[in-house]
Parts: C-alpha cells; sequence; structure tokens
C-alpha cells in the first residue's frame, strides 16, 4: 500500500473543469474567495410546459461563450479567468481560445480588474497561471507568428501552481502574490 | 407629435432584464464596467450529434441559480447583483428570492463584494438599488416577521435610479456614490 507521502495526484481522470470547481467550492467553504463557473450558454429553442410537472426544454443549442468561464471576487478584487489544457509537452495551442474571450479578457483588464488563464498540461499535470496580458500578446501575434505558446514562454511569463488534494489547484495564493504586492 | 422632453420611458414593455441587459452593453461600449447577465443554468439529460450538423440539446430542465444574475468589474471592484420586479405599489415581495440567493450575497458581502439588489416597481417604473445587506436582514426578519419589503423602508434604504433612453437604468452613478465615497 501506498504511503500518504507517496500519493500523487496526477492521472485521477478529473477534468480540469472539475478539479477547479472543486478549488472553488473550497475557498467559498473556507471564506477565501467566492468564485463560480459560468453556467454553459445554451440557446433555447422549443420549451414543453408539462401539467403538474416542471418545464422540459425540447430543442436547445450550445452557444459560443462571449466571455471566459470562471469569475469571481477576492479581497474585493475582481477575478476573472479561462482555464484550458492540452496534451502537448511542448507548447499550447492558442486555438483552444476564441475572438469574445480574448476581447472580454481585454475590456476586464482596461477596467482594472484580475485576469488571467489557468494553462495545464495533461501529460504532466502541471498548471501555470499566465496573466491575460500575455495571453493577449500572443493570441495577436499569431497572424503573423506561431500558432501556439511555447512552454517556455508558458514556465517565462507564467507561475506554477501546486497541485495537492485540498484544494487541488490552489491557485489563490498565486493570485495573491501576483496581484497584491502590498 | 411629442417633444423630447416630454418623452416617458415607462410602459415600453421591455422587462427589466432587457433594461438592464441594454444598460450593462452600453457600459461596456463606453468602457465604463465590464458587467454581464449569467446564462440560465440548464441541467441538460440528452444531446443527439447529428453528423455533419450542430449538436441538439434534446431533453433538459431549468435549474434554479445558485448565485445572482449579474456580475462582473467596475473600477477594480467586484460587483454583483439580483434584479426583480413587482407590480405592487406598496411593497416588495421577498418570495422573489431565494436562500441560495441571499446565501451567496452573504459570502460576497464578506469577501468585501459591492453587492445589492435592483428593485422596480413596474406600475410607477421606478428602480431602486437597494445594499444586500439590508435585503439580507429583512430576508432573515421574514421567518418571524413580515413577508415584503415596506414601499417606504426601499425609500429609506435604498437609491433611487434615474431611468433614462441611454443608458436605460443607470445604476453605475449610483455605485460610485453608495461604495466610491472618497
Ligand atoms: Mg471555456
Ligand atoms: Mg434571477
Amino acid at each position: 500500500t501506498k504511503k500518504p507521502n507517496q500519493i500523487t495526484y496526477s492521472n485521477r481522470g478529473m477534468t480540469l473543469e472539475e478539479d477547479i470547481n472543486t478549488t472553488n467550492e473550497w475557498y467559498v467553504e473556507q471564506g477565501l474567495a467566492v468564485i463560480h463557473k459560468k453556467p454553459t450558454p445554451v440557446q433555447i429553442v422549443q420549451v414543453d410546459y408539462p401539467q403538474r410537472s416542471a418545464a422540459v426544454i425540447k430543442e436547445a443549442y450550445f452557444k459560443q461563450a462571449s466571455t471566459t468561464d470562471y469569475n469571481g471576487v477576492y479581497k474585493g478584487r475582481y477575478v476573472d479567468f479561462e482555464a484550458k489544457e492540452t496534451k502537448n509537452k511542448t507548447s499550447f495551442p492558442l486555438n483552444n481560445f476564441h475572438d469574445h474571450q480574448v476581447k472580454h479578457m481585454k475590456e476586464v483588464l482596461r477596467q482594472d480588474g484580475i485576469c488571467f488563464v489557468l494553462l495545464r498540461f495533461t501529460t504532466t499535470d502541471e498548471v501555470y497561471l499566465l496573466d491575460a496580458s500575455y495571453l493577449i500578446s500572443f493570441y495577436e501575434d499569431m497572424k503573423h507568428s506561431r500558432k501556439s505558446i511555447r512552454k517556455s514562454d508558458v514556465e517565462k511569463y507564467g507561475h506554477l501552481i501546486k497541485i495537492g488534494y485540498q484544494p487541488r489547484i490552489d491557485y489563490l495564493p498565486i493570485v495573491q502574490h501576483a496581484y497584491f504586492s502590498e
């Protein structure tokens, strides 16, 4: 049997989204932050209202999100991020992001919000926090430059997040360090 | 024909939600704030994936929201609110709110976020901003007290918002006044 200090947290079969949701629930319970995933946007076309039971959506379509997936509050400040993962080992593909999200990130930065992306390299179970300003700049370079961010650049400009059991992806200490320097 | 200063903005047939969404779009365009309505939460049960066309949700149900409907950023601060309307003239019914939302408001206040409700009295087209601390306190009094907030209390503790054409429900100056006193 494994001793506690031999436990590894990788390959648990949890998606990045599940790991972040679990982390966020823990932050709320601990009173550390109030950050939630927004519901998946759906275009509802047809709804049935059966007698004596709940309304049933019979036809609907997934819509592209116009913002990032996560937002909330930490110490009064607005926090906003998107989370993506890749199986690549040496770079992070930028086609994981889309124009609306990048536009939203710019608007949040202009409004002095804290905005970043969480990037997971799944093969090594490494998660980095990268400030949105870098993501935006790599994204805009894409037209005349490479279609991905080199892992060495993620390491250089980003912050590696400690992966654990609870919280799983403990990004708040990095937020504290990177955005609350006083 | 009406002169511009005779135009009234009431009874345009817009829901409170539409008016707020329009206001928020205008704030984003003007670079004043980035505040959006969250998508309606839906529990998806069955999805079809037809060849060569978009996935179709064939069975889904509306879920009760676990948070408030609107959130975003203004001058770096986190802003969070719920909006409700009533046809009553003398009081605002508290059954418009539910436990999850009130719990969420408490968590946001504890995290030093700006949190309030927008209350519209539809017959007079008056909209008030009431800080969440008052809403929470009236809501918790409900068990042994009245099931609604007197309009006189809304007037006393809240702030009347100017209704116009663009923006329709100009709540940001009130946020500035009530929460940025420096
Ligand atoms: Mg997403
Ligand atoms: Mg609502």
